[in-house]
C-alpha cells in the first residue's frame, strides 16, 4: 500500500523562500492577514487529514470502485465518511469568498491544500475538486438569485457540483453537441440529452449536486456559437434553498476505465430535467473559460500529485530493497547485498521524479499566486500582465506536468522491478491514474494547439516575451558568478533557441498551417523543460544564497536542492535538443501519406 | 472492443524483400524445403486462428481474469477451448525439432506465429510460449531419459511448461535464493521453497505442467555459483510417461497485477517435491541463459505485439472518429467536423506506432535468422558470428522494443482522447498489458548492463564492431544515391557517434564503474534508435528499388515504406541528440547527492 508524507518542508521553501508569497500577499486586498504563522497552521492540519484519513483510502477506492445500484451511485467503503469529516473541518472554503461563507484564503494556498488531498487520493478529490469549476462558472456568470440559492451550499460541501460537457460524438470539438433546452413559461428550461464522462456526476458524498450543462436554445446558430449555460440542479431547491423534488436527471451507468475507480465517471441522461440559464444564451461556450482555467490547473495538480507519490514511495523501496552490489564495490558490507539507490540508473529514476516534483510544484505556486493577482489586485495593468502570464502558462501546466506525471508514475513503477506490476504496493494504481490526466481537460494535443496557435502566434509573441525577457534578464545577472554560471549558460542557449524555433515556426505558417499542428506538442514540451530550467537555476541561486549566509539551517535541504538542479541541467534540460531538431523537421512527414496507405496489412 | 488483422502483407515485405530468408533457408541443413508458398500457407492459418479465435478473448481474459478455486486456476472462458484448438491444430509444434514429433520450421518463423499469437491475445499467448523456455532447457540440458518423457508431450502441447526464478526477496538478483532441494535415495530430489511471477504456473488448460526450477543444494556455494536446475512435473510420469502422482507443488495464490489477466501468475509452493536435476549440480544459472535468450527474443514480440495491436486500432478510430477542421481547411466538406487522422499531431501518433512496429519486425525477424544459423549452420565461424551477433542483439530487442511497445501502446491511447482510457475501447488493456514487459525477464536498467557492461566493454568492443560496420558499410555505398542521402548522411553520423560514444564510456569507467550504470539505459536507447535508422534506411532502399523496377505492384505498400522511413529520420531519429548529451553527462549528477538529502519532506 502506498505511504504519503506532505512535503511541508518543500511546499515552504516554494512559497517563502522563491515565491516570497506572504510579501506578495500584503499588497493584495482581504489577502493583507494571510500570515506564516496562519497558513503553516492550517497546512499541518491538512496534512494530518490528507495523511491519515485519505492515504489509507486511496487502494481502497482502487479495488472497491463506484457502485451504480438503482440508479444511486455507492462510492467505495470510507468515501463518505472521509467527506463529512472534510466538510466538517471547514476545508471546502478555505480559498472561497468571504461574503458566501468561505475563509478568503488566497488560492495559491487552497491549491498547496489541493494538492496534498490530491496526492493522498486523487480519485477521493475529484469529487470536492468538481465543485469548484461549478462554484466559480456561477460566482463569475449566475444571477443574484443564483448566487443565493446554490454558492453557500456548494462552498460549504453540503452540496458538490459537476461541469456537464462531453457528449458520446464530441468532447474536444464541442460545436458538435446536441443537448437541447427549451424554453418554459416560467423562464426556466426542460433540458435533454445524455452527457458522458461526467466526474462526480452522481454519489452519496452529498444531499444535492448542482450540474452545469452545455446545451443548445431552440435555433440556436451551429457550432460553438449556439451553446448556452444551465444550471441543472439534481435536487430542484425550493424558496427556502433546501433541495426540493427530484429533477430529471440520472445516471445510466458508470464507465469502467483505467483507473481513478473511487471516482464515478458518469453517463447522465437528462429528460426534461429543469435548468436554469447561467449567464447570456449563446455565450456558453466564452463562459466556460474561466472554469476550464482554473480546472487546467487543477489537472496540472494531478500530474504533481503521481509525481510526489511516485517519487516518495520509489524512494523507500529503493532504499530497502536489496539486489546486486554497487558498480564500485560493497556498500552494505554487512548485508547480502546493496540496496537498489546504489545504482546509478535507479538514481536517474529517482531524480527525475524528484526534480518533476520538486519543480512542478513551483510551477504550479507561481500560477496560483498569478490567480490572485487578478482576483485580487487594484493595479489594472498588473491584473493584465497576471492574466496574460496565466493565459500562457495553462496549457503548459497542464500538458507538460501530466506528460512528466505520467512519466514519473512510470518510473516510479520501474523502480519496484515486477512488484510495480502487482496491485498491492500501489505502484500500478498511481500510474493507471496518472494516465487520464493527459487525456481529460483537454488532451495534450488541444493543449499545444491553445499554447502554440492561440496564446503563442495569436498575440504574436506578444505573450511569449516577457517570460523570456524575465528568463534572460535572470541570466544576464548572474552570469558572472561561478556557482550559477553552469545553469545559466545553458539556460540562456535554451531560452535564445526557444525565441528563434518560435519566429521559425510563425513564418512557416504563413505559408503552411499545419506547420503549427506539426510542431505543437513538441513546441509545448520545449517550453515546459526551459521553464523547470528556470525554476531549477533559480533554486539553485536561492539554496546556494541560504547555505552561504551564517544562520544558515537545513543544510542537508538546500544542498540537495542545488544537486537536484545539477541533474535537471545535466539529464533532463538536453531533452530540448531532440525537440528542437524534430521542430525544425516541419510538417512534410507527417502530411505526406495518404490516409488509405497508413495500413500495412 | 479491439480488432485485429495480421499485418501479412508486411511481413511478407520483411521475409522475402528485406532479409531474404528463403535463401537462407537453402543453406542450412533440414530447412531446404521451407518454401514461400508452404510458409504463406502456415501464415494464412495462424493468421485466421489468431484474428478468429484468439482476438475476441482478449478483452475476456482482461475482464474475467483468473481464478484460484481450492487449489485450481480457472482460466477465463474460452481460453481452454482456444488452447484446444491450438494444440489440434499442431500449432506448438511448429518450430519445434522433428524426432520429438515437431514440424521442423526454422525458428524464424515460429515467431512469426507467435507474434501474431501475441499481439491477438498476449495473456493467452503466454500458456503457450512459456513451454518454449522449459523446452529448450531440458533440450539443451537434459539426460535421454527427460528427454523421452518430457519433450514429446511439452512439444505437443498436452503439457506445458514453466520457468520458476523468482523468490519474493530476489528476482534480478537469483544469487540471494534459498529454495532448497536435498537428495533423495533414489536420485531424486526433495524441493522445498517458495516462488513468486511464476506466469502460466498452475492453468486448466493441459494435463500436466512441468517446472523448471532454480534450487541449492546442500551446503551449495553462496551466490549464484550455488544454483543447480530441477525438472518438478505437477504429476509425476509413470514408467509409460502419464501423468502419475500429484506433486508437492501448489498455487499458494493469485497475483493481482496492472494487466495481463488472463494470464495466472503464481506464487508456487515446494513442499518436499519431487525433483529431477536438470545438468550439472551448482551450473543451474549458466544453463538458464539459454532459455534466457529466447524468452528475451519472446519478450520483445510482446513490445512489437502491443505497438501493432496499438497502431491497427488507434488508426481505425482516427479514420473514423470526427472532430474540429483541418488547420489547413475542411476536408471532410460533407460532414460536421474532419477525421482525426487530418490532424498533424495525430498522425505523428500513428506514424511512431507505424515505425516502431514494422521497424521492430525487422529487428526481431532478423533475430530469428540468427538463431536459425547458430542452431543449423555446418559453418562453426557462420554460427560464432551469428551466436555474437544474437548475444549484442538480444538485449536491445528486450528493452527498447518493450519501452518503445509502452510508448505506442499509450499513443495509441492517446489517439482516442478521453475514450481510451474507458475499458470497451481496449486501448487502456493494450497499455497495461504492454506494461510488464519492460518488468519481467529483466528490466530495463539490467538489460542496459547487459548489453553495456558485458557485451560491449566486456567483449572490448568486439561485439559492437560488426554491426557498426555493416551500417557504415552501407552508408558508403549508396552515399552518392541522391535518393539515399537524406537516410544515409544521418545515419552515417549516428553510427560514428555510436562508436565515439563508446569509446568515451570505456575510458571514462576505468577510472569510475558508475560510469556504466549511468550511462547504460541511455546507451541501449541510443543503440536501438541507430539500428532501427538502420532498418528503415535499407527499408527505403528496397522500396526505391522495387518502385523503379517495370513490374512493380503494391507501389501504395512501398511508397509508405519509403514516407515512414522520412518520418523516421525527421521525428525519431533525433532522440539520440538528447542521449547522446545525457550519457556525456556522465555520473556525477546521479551519484552526489547523499541517501538521506532525496526526502524533500
Amino acid at each position: 500500500m502506498v505511504h504519503y508524507k506532505a512535503p511541508l518542508r518543500d511546499i515552504r521553501f516554494v512559497l517563502e523562500d522563491l515565491l516570497d508569497v506572504y510579501s506578495r500577499y500584503k499588497k493584495l486586498p482581504g489577502f493583507e492577514e494571510t500570515t506564516p504563522d496562519l497558513v503553516n497552521a492550517v497546512f499541518e492540519e491538512a496534512a494530518k487529514f490528507s495523511e491519515e484519513v485519505l492515504t489509507p483510502l486511496n487502494a481502497v477506492g482502487d479495488t472497491e470502485g463506484c457502485q451504480l445500484i438503482d440508479g444511486e451511485v455507492k462510492t467505495p467503503t470510507g468515501f463518505k465518511e472521509a467527506y463529512q469529516e472534510f466538510v466538517a473541518g471547514g476545508w471546502p472554503t478555505m480559498e472561497q469568498p468571504v461574503e458566501f461563507g468561505g475563509q478568503g484564503l488566497p488560492l495559491s494556498i487552497g491549491l498547496v491544500i489541493r494538492e496534498m488531498i490530491g496526492t493522498a487520493n486523487w480519485a477521493w478529490g475529484m469529487y470536492p475538486g468538481l465543485s469548484h469549476g461549478a462554484t466559480v462558472t456561477i460566482f463569475d456568470h449566475g444571477t443574484d438569485q443564483q448566487k443565493d440559492i446554490y454558492l453557500k451550499p456548494l462552498i460549504s460541501g453540503e452540496w458538490t457540483g459537476t461541469m456537464c460537457l462531453t457528449e458520446a460524438h464530441c468532447g474536444t470539438d464541442l460545436g458538435l453537441l446536441k443537448t437541447k433546452a427549451e424554453p418554459n413559461d416560467d423562464g426556466s428550461y426542460r433540458i435533454s440529452g445524455s452527457k458522458i464522462f461526467i466526474s462526480a456526476g452522481e454519489h452519496d458524498l452529498a444531499e444535492n449536486i448542482v450540474h452545469i450543462v452545455l446545451a443548445r436554445l431552440p435555433n440556436a446558430p451551429e457550432g460553438t456559437k449556439g451553446i448556452s449555460l444551465f444550471i441543472v440542479p439534481k435536487f430542484v431547491p425550493g424558496d427556502d434553498g433546501s433541495p426540493g423534488e427530484r429533477n430529471g436527471v440520472s445516471c445510466g451507468s458508470l464507465e469502467h476505465k483505467m483507473g481513478i475507480h473511487g471516482n464515478a465517471t458518469c453517463v447522465l441522461n437528462f429528460d426534461d430535467a429543469t435548468g436554469y440559464m447561467l449567464g447570456e444564451p449563446n455565450k456558453g461556450l466564452r463562459s466556460m473559460f474561466t472554469f476550464m482555467n482554473v480546472a487546467r490547473l487543477g489537472t496540472g495538480i494531478q500530474g504533481l500529485a503521481h509525481t510526489e507519490l511516485a517519487f516518495q514511495n520509489s524512494l523507500s523501496y529503493a532504499k530497502d530493497r536489496l539486489a546486486m552490489r554497487s558498480l564500485t564495490g560493497p556498500k552494505n558490507t554487512d548485508g547480502p547485498a546493496d540496496p537498489i539507490i546504489v545504482h546509478p540508473d535507479v538514481r536517474r529514476m529517482l531524480l527525475t521524479q524528484k526534480a518533476f516534483a520538486e519543480g512542478g510544484r513551483v510551477l504550479i505556486y507561481f500560477a496560483g499566486t498569478l490567480v490572485d493577482t487578478v482576483d485580487k489586485s487594484t493595479d489594472p495593468a498588473k491584473r493584465e500582465e497576471a492574466e496574460n502570464l496565466l493565459g500562457f502558462l495553462t496549457p503548459i501546466i497542464k500538458a507538460f506536468l501530466t506528460e512528466t506525471g505520467s512519466e514519473s508514475a512510470n518510473l516510479g513503477m520501474q523502480c519496484f522491478g515486477g512488484h510495480g506490476y502487482i496491485n498491492e504496493w500501489g505502484m500500478e494504481q498511481n500510474a493507471r491514474d496518472a494516465r487520464i490526466a493527459t487525456l481529460y481537460e483537454g488532451t495534450t494535443g488541444i493543449q499545444s494547439l491553445d499554447l502554440l496557435g492561440r496564446k503563442v502566434l495569436g498575440s504574436r509573441g506578444k505573450l511569449l516575451k516577457p517570460v523570456t525577457a524575465q528568463i534572460i534578464a535572470f541570466c544576464k545577472e548572474h552570469r558572472w558568478n561561478r556557482d550559477m554560471r553552469p545553469f545559466v549558460i545553458p539556460l540562456w542557449k535554451s531560452v535564445k533557441r526557444w525565441k528563434s524555433l518560435t519566429r521559425r515556426i510563425g513564418f512557416s505558417a504563413l505559408r503552411n498551417k499545419d506547420q503549427v499542428g506539426a510542431a505543437s506538442v513538441d513546441y509545448l514540451m520545449y517550453s515546459g523543460y526551459v521553464l523547470l530550467g528556470f525554476i531549477w537555476a533559480k533554486s539553485a541561486y536561492v539554496a546556494q544564497q541560504k547555505l552561504s549566509s551564517e544562520t544558515s539551517t537545513d543544510k542537508d535541504f538546500y544542498q540537495a536542492k542545488i544537486q537536484t538542479a545539477e541533474f535537471y541541467f545535466a539529464k533532463i534540460l538536453p531533452r530540448t535538443a531532440t525537440l528542437e531538431a524534430t521542430i525544425k523537421s516541419g510538417s512534410k512527414s507527417l502530411m505526406a501519406m495518404s490516409e488509405d496507405n497508413f495500413t500495412h496489412h
